[in-house]
This record gives C-alpha cells, sequence and structure tokens, in this order.
C-alpha cells in the first residue's frame, strides 16, 4: 500500500507542533471514529481496517516531506527533527471489518501520546469513511437483490482511482460476488468479471457476426449484450442463433445481458424467447443505472433476472456521497497523572459527544441468536449474563427494556498494541464470512430499504451519568 | 504517479483478446471520452488530463500482472505475450486543462489501433470524470463565494486518498485559492492553509487558555476557532482578548472561524464586536456543511464573511457524485483501408452518439470578446473568419444564428503523438490562469447558479449530415 504519512489535514501539523511547545507531548489522549445519526443510513457495516492499520504502523515523514514542510515556515527545527522519527506508538481498538455498527458507537478508537493520536485523524476518517460508505451502499444493494449475485462495475465512475479499487473490496465486504476491477481482483483475490461492450458489437459488420466471433473466443463464457441496436427484435434473435450453433459445437451458452429500456418488460420476454429457444439455464443479467431501490422494484414486478452489474449509485454511495464520520477526543490523560473525561457540546442534542474511554457490548437473545440491542458502556465495565439486565433510552429514559434471557459480545478488540499490530489482518474472504454472519445475526426489520426499525443502541448507567454530569458542569460554568 | 495499466475492466482485456485472435489488431479506431447532457451541470470545467497524459505515456503490464491474468484461465498464451510489450502508440487529441467544455463535446479524443484505443476507456474515463467532476464544482463554489477566496479541507470526507489528494487539485482549477491537503500542497505545490480544531480548544483547562497558547505559537498566523462552547459569549470575546495580547506583543491577529450555528447572524454580530475592538482587518472564515447554494444565500443576507472553507459537499460533488463521461466509438480504418464511421443509437435521442472523427471550434464575439457558441464539426473542416458563418440547432434546425463579426478558435489540440507526450504539461499555475480567462470569456448568464442559460453546442451541416444519413440507413436496415 502507498505511504499516507502526508494524506492529511495541515491543521494537525499546527496543533502537533503546539502540544510540542506546550510540553505537553506525553499526555495521552483518547479519540474516537464513529458516525453521527443521518437520514439515509441507519446501520453501518464497517469497512477499511486493513487499510487503516497498514497505514497507522506505516507512519514515517521522508526527507522531502520534512523539507517540504520546512518551505512553509510554520515550523521550528525542534518540530521538524521530532517529524523525522515520528511513528505511532500507541493503542488502537476496532470493530473487525463486516461488522454491523450504529451511529455514535465507536468504530476505532486511539489511545496515544496526544500527537500520534491527533495526527491520525484525517487519513483515519479518509479510508475508513469510504469503505464504511461504500460497504453499507452495497449492503443495502445485496440486500435487495435477495438471492441474485450482484456484480460491482463502477470503477470508470468512481472518484479516482483508489475509489475503484478500495471502493470495490469495500462492495465485496458489502455482498456483492465479483467486481469487474481487475486490478481489485489481482490485489483482493475478488472473482473478476465481464463480457463485451457495445463497441465490440459496433466493431463488426453485423450484431450477428460480433456475436459469432465472440462465442467462437470464449465458448464457455459467452454472455452476449444484447441491446446495441434492438433488444427484441434483433439482439436476443442473434444471441440464440448463435447460442444453437455453440451447443451444436458441444459448448452451452452463458447467457445474455439487458443494459438499457425497460428492465422488467424486456427480462420477462427474453427469459420466454430463451426458454422456449431451449435455454432455460442461460442466465439474464442486467444493468444500467441500477441502485437498490430500482431493483427492489423491478423484483416486485416480476423481472427475470439473475445477475444484478451494479454501477455508478453503488461505486459512489450516490445518494449519500459522504458518511460523515467523525474523530472525537473522548479522554485526557495528562503526563503528571489523572484522566479528564472530554465532550463537545452543541446546541444539537444529537452532536454532543460520548465522553471517557469506553466499549461497545452487542446484547443478543439466546433463543434466537439475534441482537437485540447495544450497549455503550465505560471501559472496564462488565455485564454479568447470570444477572437480569435493564437498558435505558438515552434521552427518554422512561423507556426501559430488561434482558434475561441473553449474552453479549465486546464489538471492539485491540488491533494495534505499542504501534504494532496485534495479529495479521484476516482475509477478505474470512471478512465477508463474517460480515455475512453479522447480517444474519439481525433481524429484517433492521435491515429493509423502506421505514426499518431503529436498532436501540443505550449508553450504560454509568456511562450515562458520567455524560449529564460534565454537561451540567459545563453550562453551570460557560452560561 | 502510481501505474493505473491495471486499473481496468476486464472486458477490456476480454475485447482486446477478441480483436487480436480476429486478426483485426491493426485496425484504427477513434473513440470520443465526452459527457452527456444532465439536469444538475450545464458547463463543466475540463481537468485531469495532466494525469491522464500521465498514465497513457506509462501503460505497461509487469510479469505479476500476466501471471496474474494467465490465473483467470481465460486468455491464450498469444495474447499473454500481446500483453507484455503491450504500449500504447496512437494519438491523442484533448482540450486543456481548465477549459469550460459543454455536453457532447469531446474532452478527449483518442486515434490509436483497436486493441489501445479501446483498452484506454476505464482508467481514462476514471480519471478524467473525476477531476472534472470536482473542478466543475468548485468553479460553482468559487461563482457563489464572487471576490471571496475559497479554501478546500474535505479530505476527511473524500471518496479514498486519490479523491482527496486529485480532489485539491481539481478543486484549485475550478477556482478555490488553498486547501487543509498537505499531501496536495507537496506535489503540486497548491498553498496549503489550516489552523486548530475543536479538539486543541477542549485539550486546556479554558478557550482563553487554548486560544493564547496558540497566538503563542503562531503570532502572525492566528486564526482562531471560536465555537466550540459559545460563539458570541465566550469564543469572540476570548479571541479578542488574546488579540489584544498580541497587538501588545506586536502582532496583528490573522482573524476567527465560525464553524457552526447561524452563519449569517454570527458573522454579523461578529464583525461588530471584531470592529469595536480595533480589529477591522482581522477576517472571518466560515464552514460547516456549505456549497454554493448555501454560500449564495449567506451573501444576500449580508453575512460578513471572508474567506470560505468548504468540505465534503465540494470534495464528493455531493448533489452529483458522478459526471457520467463516456468513451464511445466513433471511426473506424481498417487495416486494409477506407474509413467506416460508427454511431451508437438510443430510443432516446440525447443518448445518439455523434459519429466520426472531429473536433470543435468556439465563436466568439470579436467586440466583447465573448463565447457565443460551440460548432462540432468534421475533422478537417475549415472556418473562414472573413465569411458569415450560420449555425443551427441540431434538433430545431429552424433556429439559426449568424455570425458575421466572429474569431474561432479550435478547443483541442494533439497532447500525444505515437504514444509521446507533444509538450510537457502547463503548471498547475498557467493552467489556474488559463481557467480563469476561459471562465471569464462567457457571460454570466451561463454560469449563474439558477436556471442558466443553455450555451449553444451545434453540429456543422458536414456532420449534421453524416450523422442524419447514418441514423436514416441503420433504421432502414434494422427495422
Amino acid at each position: 500500500m502507498k505511504d499516507l504519512t502526508m494524506l492529511t489535514d495541515l491543521y494537525q501539523l499546527t496543533m502537533m507542533n503546539g502540544y510540542l511547545r506546550c510540553g505537553r507531548e506525553k499526555d495521552v489522549a483518547v479519540f474516537d471514529l464513529f458516525f453521527r445519526k443521518n437520514a439515509v443510513i441507519t446501520y453501518s457495516v464497517a469497512a477499511g481496517l486493513e487499510q487503516a492499520i497498514d497505514y497507522i504502523t506505516h507512519i514515517g515523514f521522508t526527507p522531502s516531506d520534512i523539507e517540504y514542510l520546512r518551505s512553509l515556515r510554520l515550523f521550528d527545527e525542534t518540530f521538524l527533527r521530532y517529524l523525522e522519527k515520528f511513528r505511532f506508538t500507541g493503542d488502537v481498538y476496532a470493530v473487525p471489518e463486516g461488522t454491523l455498527v450504529f451511529p455514535e458507537e465507536p468504530i476505532i478508537t486511539v489511545r496515544a501520546p496526544i500527537c500520534e493520536a491527533q495526527f491520525l485523524e484525517t487519513a483515519l476518517l479518509n479510508v475508513v469513511n469510504h469503505a464504511t460508505l461504500i460497504a453499507t451502499k452495497a449492503s443495502k444493494v445485496a440486500y435487495a437483490a435477495g438471492e441474485d449475485s450482484v456484480m460491482e462495475f463502477g470503477l470508470r465512475r468512481a472518484q479516482g482511482p483508489d475509489a475503484g479499487l478500495y471502493g470495490a473490496r469495500a462492495a465485496i465486504i458489502g455482498g456483492c460476488s465479483s467486481t469487474s476491477n481487475v486490478l481489485a481482483g489481482k490485489l483482493f483475490g475478488i472473482p473478476v468479471a465481464g463480457t463485451h461492450a457495445h463497441s465490440w458489437v459496433m466493431n463488426f459488420p453485423s450484431e450477428y457476426e460480433a456475436f459469432r466471433a465472440y462465442a467462437e473466443i470464449y465458448p464457455d463464457a459467452c454472455l452476449l449484450l444484447v441491446d446495441t441496436y434492438d433488444t427484441l427484435k434483433s439482439g436476443v434473435p442473434n444471441a440464440i442463433r448463435v447460442f444453437d450453433e455453440l451447443r451444436a459445437a458441444g459448448h452451452e451458452p452463458k447467457g445474455i445481458r439487458l443494459d438499457s429500456g425497460d428492465l422488467a418488460y424486456l427480462s420477462k420476454k427474453a427469459r420466454r424467447m430463451l426458454d422456449e429457444a431451449g435455454y432455460p439455464d442461460a442466465i439474464i443479467c442486467a444493468s444500467g443505472d441500477l441502485d437498490e431501490k430500482l431493483i427492489a422494484s423491478l423484483k416486485s414486478q416480476g423481472a427475470k433476472i439473475d445477475l444484478w452489474g451494479v454501477g455508478t449509485k453503488l461505486i459512489t454511495s450516490s445518494d449519500l456521497p459522504a458518511l460523515g464520520g467523525v474523530y472525537k477526543l473522548a479522554a485526557l490523560y495528562p503526563a503528571e497523572g489523572g484522566e479528564i473525561n472530554k465532550i463537545k457540546l452543541s446546541d444539537n442534542s444529537d452532536k454532543i459527544t460520548n465522553p471517557a474511554f469506553k466499549e461497545v457490548f452487542r446484547i443478543y437473545d439466546k433463543e434466537s441468536g439475534k441482537a437485540e440491542a447495544d450497549l455503550i458502556c465505560l471501559k472496564g465495565e462488565e455485564i454479568d449474563e447470570r444477572e437480569p439486565l435493564t437498558i435505558f433510552h438515552p434521552k427518554d429514559t422512561w423507556k426501559r427494556t430488561t434482558f434475561t434471557n441473553y449474552t453479549v459480545r465486546r464489538l471492539s478488540r485491540k488491533v494495534i498494541e505499542g504501534g504494532k499490530p496485534v495479529a495479521p489482518s484476516p482475509s477478505l474472504a474470512e471478512v465477508c464470512a463474517y460480515a455475512e454472519r453479522e447480517k444474519q445475526s439481525f433481524w429484517d426489520e433492521y435491515k429493509r430499504l423502506d421505514n426499518p426499525h431503529i436498532y436501540k443502541v443505550d449508553l450504560s448507567e454509568k456511562l450515562y451519568n458520567v455524560k449529564n454530569e460534565m454537561i451540567s458542569e459545563i453550562r453551570n460554568k460557560n452560561v
């Protein structure tokens, strides 16, 4: 992976220089990376952790980086010498990639000397925001497609090379089964797929000749794009003519692809034509500005589509092109001792942060195995599964739920200790298997596309008290 | 720049293998890269060309790429050996970065052996789509800001590292004046800016102490974020107290930043407080979910803001996160001789492509120097500026305009010849100066945010005739 050290906002460096100048560099800070509530997304599929760990454990300024920073005339030599040896030496806790996470829940928690913890903010947000955004969008598309497969092929519309590459990986974590992206195939072992474009057909004197040439070269992978001229009058009949020749030569065709027009109508007609011609196993692949809503609508209309090719709207998460993740200070451990919890207030109560070093428990119903609620706790709190557990809504505190037959699971684990990875990252296949189990552990009510149930994310009584005491104290002091 | 060779869709490779197997590799194809009409964008600011040229002139498969492709079991050894030596050997024509372009107009035209021309599609679209999208969005933001400066600081919300890096460059071409992105500063020489975050303030016992510490370290670059606790009751008064101390020590403050709340109200109040305290030159910087519409609205309310910090909505082009550029076959020169123009039909007449090898002329009024219309012509057509020039609407052909006192300019130039760059790319400063002249050469009517005038893009009579004859011919043959 490439070096992301300089991929930072200038103010991280001005603040680091500031902490150093104030003699604060031995203070230890805790920051949480999390997402806030928003109208489009009720849950997220965490992704980007492998890239994030790689980034954190390879931070290092090169001599040319230092030279550039010197040229800005903002920093003194003490700071530049400090940067020459700058490494990350702290601890990082994170939920595994593929975990379903909810607003307010720390996806990553960093505990490190203040300059190091502060420095991570920009690149960490960049990487985790993007991957989580696309994995989340892909999970919705895959949810809409149900048992059908989804192929990601948005590279040409992705916001730059990395967006295509890491977007393809995130899409697989979210539930896609293949990509058109050859580099993603090579680097991440993702199955790659793709056949031909309209230009192939246009480059032959006729559609039939184009199909025949393609079938001769790929007799066992023959999937033909049938909408260059007229899908039902020309494309499908020409495809069937070539399929007959293929079969006569001892091969079975793969199927056809529709890329325009009324996909519900065309797929039903094409299905019947293929069936009647003796090709019930030939698949129909559909593409063309698809997203989860259009797929759900087409399926509800009885469209006969086996494979969905999804491009622009998935790879850019077009209805919400940024997840809005933030990285907020939660606690400070001054070098001279003690612990100071930190909170960011706002007139908008959804934007008030949760203070202190925390972790999240997920509560499962023992019988169904399904997730029932999450509880954000102070680090070190324990839950005894033999005792009933009562949780309450963090605003409407009269809304209470008591669990008696339950298990709990800690969502995050330590992934970096003293600057070193705790364990190798899981393979992408392992991440996908875990992500699938995660999705299965939630009732459909939380995942459905329209008006999903809002999943409970409550604060432990201890955390609730810490938070509300801090709010009162600050308001009394400042106003 | 990193190697983008493998950043391609699999079907480019399956088609190339197909052309090779059909003995077609010596046919020469012409492809156009252009944008279609869409509801959000009436003009685009072309960008990404430098990166595109770098990509095209450095294509090359490594042994490990070949090994990976062999493992797919799709390709024979003849094709893999062909890829080992694969280079781009053709010609590329492009409009300079910063050119204002309109739907249908070729931004890039590739003329090369068919496999090479086909291969470029994915990465070229990826790079040019993204950069042009962000440059265009930035031009709207800069238009709304008028004489005020705009700082780009969306890195943390960009769709991956490249989106942040190349997005920052594109934002500068579009009209931003600085970025928070340190890597973009280093690589592209863009001015970098930034001061401190809320976490800086939260890390001190009080806001005043945080401000004082910052001012001591950066006495000549002291811009303070004043909304951590309460902008008007705490932030601005504390800033003024520190500014007084700064001035007493012989320094002048830079200003303040507002990052939340009602920016119109707060900026007017803060302006008055700063003025009354003797700081009329202290600037007010505003940020917080800004885009061109919000900036225009705030300015119309008389907000007193000097510098606009724009993040998420610019770096993701949130209202249109993909420009939908396409790369379409326009002509074919078979190895055995001749020229075959190519057209892609569609039921949607906006999606019918313009056939043939083409170029675009821009027509300027000689008196005002302003652009009046563009004319897409067959390559080789000439316009004699001494003769009157009549153009007509490509659908409503009765809409005609005649120019008598005009000059014309060819929009594109050859940038790659025989696989080699024709000239070094201009510096970013040169690109920005050109982009600014481009913007100035259009009346505001075409650039305004609401209901802009639609700029005329017509076809020359020759191209119009070629196109319509092809449409008639194909419809007679196929239906």
